[in-house]
């Protein structure tokens, strides 16, 4: 099966760690991003889309510094 | 090949126009969204992402209201 979904990384310093798996969709909101995997699954993201990587299957993420 | 590039459309009104294919990076950057399709050919976007359906190989943005 040829499924296109990527996974979303969270950039901290010059590493990027693994936030959210096997994502299909992401749309920017006033909350911050909401993501949803290929099962349904939400997660809403505090902060911005650093890069898109598609044929490496990543999303890079930083968090909104006004957040924790 | 098992290539996630996705097709970029341009939301106006109801309807999708086809803007760039086959692209792989989107680099948000101050002039705007910077593409790169899987050739390394590149386009500035001047707006933001509406959307991504990664399994459905889709990013739909929307240009800045401040442009043309």
């Amino acid at each position: 099966m040829d499924m296109c979904e990527a996974n979303a990384y969270l950039r901290k310093g010059d590493k990027d760690e693994l936030y959210f798996e096997m994502v299909d969709k992401v749309i920017p909101q006033a909350e911050g991003l909401l993501l949803e995997d290929i099962f349904g699954r939400r997660k809403v993201f505090n902060g911005r889309i650093l890069e898109l990587a598609l044929v490496d299957h990543r999303i890079v993420l930083q968090e909104d510094p006004k957040a924790g």
